[in-house]
Formats: structure tokens, sequence, C-alpha cells
């Protein structure tokens, strides 16, 4: 099959066949399946996927600690999978997820608790959604 | 600064201070600021972002073609950015856009047309709001 004719099935068709960068990991994002915010952005191995669907819980793949990890299973912040997507080309997913307190390490519902502002020309952040719902001191360092 | 006193600057300050890879790029996870559904994943370089937040409009860098877009420029399918933010790390963006017709070169609303199902062990893919809004053979060989 050409390229091309690879391409058009892996958009196209129903096969499961996600495509792994040269880490072999694709991007997965997680979004709370209640309220449709983004929670976080993180990686997925062919062994996160599989246990993903397999249990319904989120697994991911730590680049920084070259491990799989269940989310939660240090915090007990864990998260479960109500829907998958993939996206056209297959490398990357889309979770909506029921969350268990805080899906970011440092205490907040999501990740992304800064929102980006320009005044004058200049960009910074401000907080938004920022309040912490655990102390990663206390969670982390048990 | 120590590597974690870095960190934690990056992770709890609201200096904008995105953190890119390798390549040079962040992750963009762009949302309908309607629906919150996810309509596609992609990335930006320092110049792309710099577009975006200046301009509005969403640009990003294809890896594929190794080029600065502004989304819509082929297509006519502009974004248009309603808010952004950054993750904990700062190595992801989040946009929430107000998206005209469709995000996916295929002609769908969403990249993200096809869910995962599993049956017997078996896993799947199932369409599911897969409506094209655009036929991308015309849009793309003008």
């Amino acid at each position: 099959m050409s390229t091309s004719a690879h391409s058009h099935d892996r958009e196209e068709g129903l096969a499961f066949q996600p495509k792994f960068d040269a880490s072999g990991l694709v991007t997965c994002v997680a979004t709370d399946a209640a309220s449709g915010d983004v929670l976080m952005v993180a990686h997925m191995n062919e062994e996160a996927l599989r246990r993903t669907i397999a249990s319904g819980d989120a697994w991911y793949f730590s680049r920084a600690r070259n491990a799989l990890w269940r989310k939660g299973e240090s915090s007990g912040q864990t998260q479960r999978v109500v829907e998958m997507r993939m996206d056209c080309d297959q490398d990357a997913v889309w979770i909506r997820v029921e969350q268990t307190g805080a899906a970011c390490h440092t205490g907040r519902r999501s990740c992304f608790y800064r929102k980006v502002t320009t005044a004058e020309g200049d960009t910074r952040l401000s907080f938004v959604d920022a309040e912490r719902l655990f102390d990663p001191a206390a969670v982390y360092r048990k």
C-alpha cells in the first residue's frame, strides 16, 4: 500500500491503529466530562493505552520519570474514562473523564490555572480557577 | 537558580515562559468555545505563539510541512481565540476558539470524529460527529 493509502486508511478507517512517535508515545488530552474544561495534556505509550482501555482508569507514560503510571496512584486523584476518541491521524487521544479531586500535581483541578494576558505589548499570565484542592507537599512526600 | 527553583518559578509564577521541546515546539489543544469539544491538537513554535497572541487568530507550526501556518489560510476555516491558557510546566497551551466551520483537514468540525469501542476484547473505532462540513478535495486542490 502507498503511504497515501496508509494515511487514508488511518484517517477514514475504523481500525484502531495509534501512530506512536519516535519515543513510542501519543499525546493525550483529558477533559472534565462534566465541565468540558481541559484538565491536562500528557502522554501514553502502547501499554498505557492498553491498560486505560482495559480498566477504564487513565494510565499515562511519564517522560520525566520514564515510567508507566496510573493516574492517582500516588495522589488518589484518579480519572475514570467516560469516552475515548482518536484524532484524524491517530497520534492524539482525547479522553473525557470523571476526575476525582485535582488533575494537577500542584493540587489544582486543572493544569491550566493561568491565562495569558497582554497589556501594552507585554505578555503575562494571571491566575484563574487556581484554588488548590490538596497540598502537594502533604500528598507526595508521605 | 537551581533546577527546582526554575521549575517552581515556571509553575507558580506569572511570567510567560513557554518551555519549548527539542524541536522548539509546545503542544496546543484547541477547544470549541461554545461546545467545549476538543477540535484539534497541534503545535506552536515561538513565532506561532507570538502571532496568535498578537493577532487573536490561531497560528500553528506544521511538523509535516516544517512551516508556520495561519489556521484557515488554505481552507478559510479560521479560529478566533477567545482565551489562551498555559499549563503548569508551560509546555502545553489551551486555546478556546470560535471555529469557522471545520477544524479538521478531512472536513469535520473536530479531528476527533471517532470514538474507541471495545467488544469481546477487540478494540475498534466508530464514527461520531463525523459529518463533513466541506469537501477536502475541493478545498485543498484548488
